[in-house]
């Protein structure tokens, strides 16, 4: 058999660490640590609080630890609930092309795993390369129809990722890869309409539960259909009437996905960072004094208004879908950071003020990273700006130093400054670990 | 709002024991009877061995019972190896319409929960019924597009009569069902593809885990879209575009779609089944001798011979989709049991023989539950039947006492007589035990 899932399946078998081109290691240390931040940010959001509060009876040993808290767990459960943590903060990386971010379902369940299994800093950062490849390419055969079907595509392609991972890192061979790959598949759930709820994030932990207990049930000799990506019932036909199977295996080894994925530097929806963008550029800029402003008008790519158009959100999940509560923070605030997305933020009154002063425009003109803000003040003055491309998209990335910050800036939540330059250092340093549970050990205190 | 997701959650809530008609409870009982045998019958294939060594290591402390085996896991864990073994050998239930499995998914939810928290026999038997019913108007509502398009429908629509049932034997309030039909919502999940593997099974398994943590997770809290069936990027729309909400909502209290379940008197597909009939008919009445056989002609409906026309099985699990294997043991041995789908008695060489010379015509006047059988002989005669309806379909039900006597054969692989009279009787007047925990407890040895 030479479809999908066998091609799938061999090459990542067949992969060695030195095969990966230098900057793709780099760039998965660099998704490593911006991912680590974002767990350790969100680990005590009520989301995850409530999972803890739920799922704790039924935790087998202590295997693995909760990022960021340190309560251990059995490793399924400690990848489930990391995997939501580290996606609840709307924080993470996004693969622009599917919209999936790749790097929570795979990095969530690998943690695990390498606090129960030996592993190295390479082995984990070579299996997570793996995994995002498996991930994006299949999200790749299947976008856009899927995504527009209703399909949370993260929850349903990251259960593969994180399954191929996993079976990377524990050495299976490709006959066994390829059955936690189907394992896997016929575990892809996720609905978009759980945005705005505890379980948009719960998809994520799900994914990486799923993918891990798939690759431990295929290890034990679990079987599974060899063709379970491209069969006619199979994962691509039955989530995407239209798919491309050869967007799965064509150049495999020579094109990596992760070289297409971007960070946050704001924790909310990605349509809405070129709006925050022009937002802080104009308070800085001008030096406006926000009570002085009578009305904002943003012009946005008709996809932004669809995704965030929430006018009034009520609590942080919905104003991290809001571009006018974004717009509103920016300028109040001179910042968009986690602290302007929690509850009290979002509640607050003087943003609630500014924001019934934000008019949203959509033109097809403009592009998704892209936006224009014009500032009309009470004296009669206004100021514009044109944001060619948000900061942290693909022509504008996050330099290394502005993801260590952003890490910094999340770690500090949880972490001592001594114990955050320790992190970030093994972060950096991963590849050289001879035991890479260091992550996830040195992700809390105590 | 008064959508489905509402509904269904008022309906599940407000329903009382005595608002369920005397038929249905008796159903109920029914289906828990055939259920529990099919479990214990199934509870040591190399299915549930494989995952019993892979998910040893991750579970909780000692809840819950393996049944028919004894060891304990964690209730969630327990519930997934129940799910599987019930479902292993295709002797459980059928909800024609929708050829939905009911019981093993809501079932091995429900027995793991009685065995965690209190829950009297007729809390158990409600809250089976209202699973099956949000389970089956569920499949109506998608049916036949969803099946159609490659989804197991036992596991896709599972996990919300697990969801639902679980919660109302935790007493939850209709908000907190409505979350828990929601957060299934989102793991709905099952390919079709994995027919003829260990995960098709296990999608059962996942339906009854992720069912029965939906409900822990809402009681803890957890929230989830109130419109998580009917919205754009619902359930309904996502899983199936064309679909019918209406089927979900009308005559909800009157109708009762546990009335229209079938229990299969042979452990193989069920279009197979009135083959078989026609089989041991013709070698009872006729006295024919297996190796005067030259050809034996069946005519089915088109649907017998798509789901099962696999002509050369090669184990177990592809002989319980075989009208050619299951024609020949039938000849052969004069039943269709547990034993005829064993790997050896599939490879065996006079079943081989005899298949050889099995031919199936499909003939679309011939409805799914009917057959005619032509058997030639080497001496020139021939002998031919139609079977109109075959037994177990609704038209032709098992009667409690042939309901029993597949229960007692299928529980003689792991009990004692005296134990199976007692977990019999136990079965059939659970309605009075003060614990349903005694089906689980009383379902293995030692």
């Amino acid at each position: 058999m030479n479809g999908a899932t066998q091609q799938l399946a061999r090459f990542v078998a067949a992969s060695r660490w030195s095969d990966v081109p230098r900057n793709v290691q780099h760039e998965a240390a660099r998704a490593i640590m911006n991912w680590l931040g974002c767990a350790i940010g969100g680990c005590r959001d009520r989301t995850v609080e409530v999972m803890v509060a739920a799922l704790r009876d039924f935790s087998g040993p202590p295997q693995a630890s909760l990022l960021g808290r340190g309560e251990r767990f059995d490793a399924l459960t400690a990848a489930c609930i990391n995997g939501t943590s580290s996606n609840r903060l709307d924080f993470d990386d996004t693969h622009l092309r599917t919209v999936i971010h790749p790097s929570v379902p795979i990095a969530s369940a690998l943690a695990a795993l390498a606090e129960y299994r030996p592993l190295t800093g390479a082995g984990f950062l070579h299996a997570f390369v793996l995994g995002v490849e498996v991930e994006c390419r299949v999200g790749n055969a299947i976008a856009p129809e899927h995504y527009d079907r209703g399909w949370h595509i993260t929850a349903t392609c990251g259960v593969l990722g994180a399954a191929a991972a996993a079976a990377k890192a524990l050495e299976l061979d490709a006959h066994r890869i390829a059955s936690a790959i189907g394992i896997a598949a016929t575990q892809a759930s996720g609905l978009m309409e759980m945005l705005g709820t505890m379980c948009k994030s719960y998809n994520m932990g799900h994914a990486a539960r799923n993918g891990l207990s798939a690759a431990f049930l295929a290890e034990a000799g679990f079987t599974s259909s060899p063709r379970a990506l491209e069969a006619p019932r199979g994962f691509l036909n039955v989530l995407a009437a239209r798919n491309d199977e050869a967007e799965i295996t064509t150049d495999l080894g020579s094109r990596w996905e992760l070289t297409h994925n971007a960070y946050k530097p704001y924790p909310c929806g990605i349509v809405i960072h070129p709006v925050i963008d022009g937002c802080l550029e104009l308070r800085q800029e001008q030096r406006i004094d926000p009570p002085a402003i009578v009305a904002i008008e943003v012009d946005v790519n008709p996809l932004a208004q669809t995704l965030c158009g929430r006018k009034t959100p009520r609590d942080s999940l919905e104003g991290k879908l809001s571009l006018y509560h974004s717009a509103a923070v920016a300028l109040l605030d001179g910042e968009a950071g986690v602290r302007q997305y929690l509850d009290e933020r979002v509640r607050a009154s003087d943003v609630a003020v500014l924001r019934e002063k934000v008019v949203v425009n959509t033109d097809a003109a403009i592009a998704t990273d892209q936006a224009r803000i014009r500032v009309a003040l009470a004296n009669g003055a206004s100021h514009e700006t044109f944001v060619e491309h948000a900061r942290g998209s693909l022509a504008r990335p996050l330099t290394d130093a502005e993801l260590e910050a952003k890490f910094r800036a999340l770690a500090a939540a949880e972490l001592s400054p001594p114990r955050i330059d320790r992190l970030a250092e093994q972060c950096w340093s991963l590849e050289r670990q001879a035991d890479a549970s260091v992550i996830a050990r040195g992700s809390f205190s105590g």
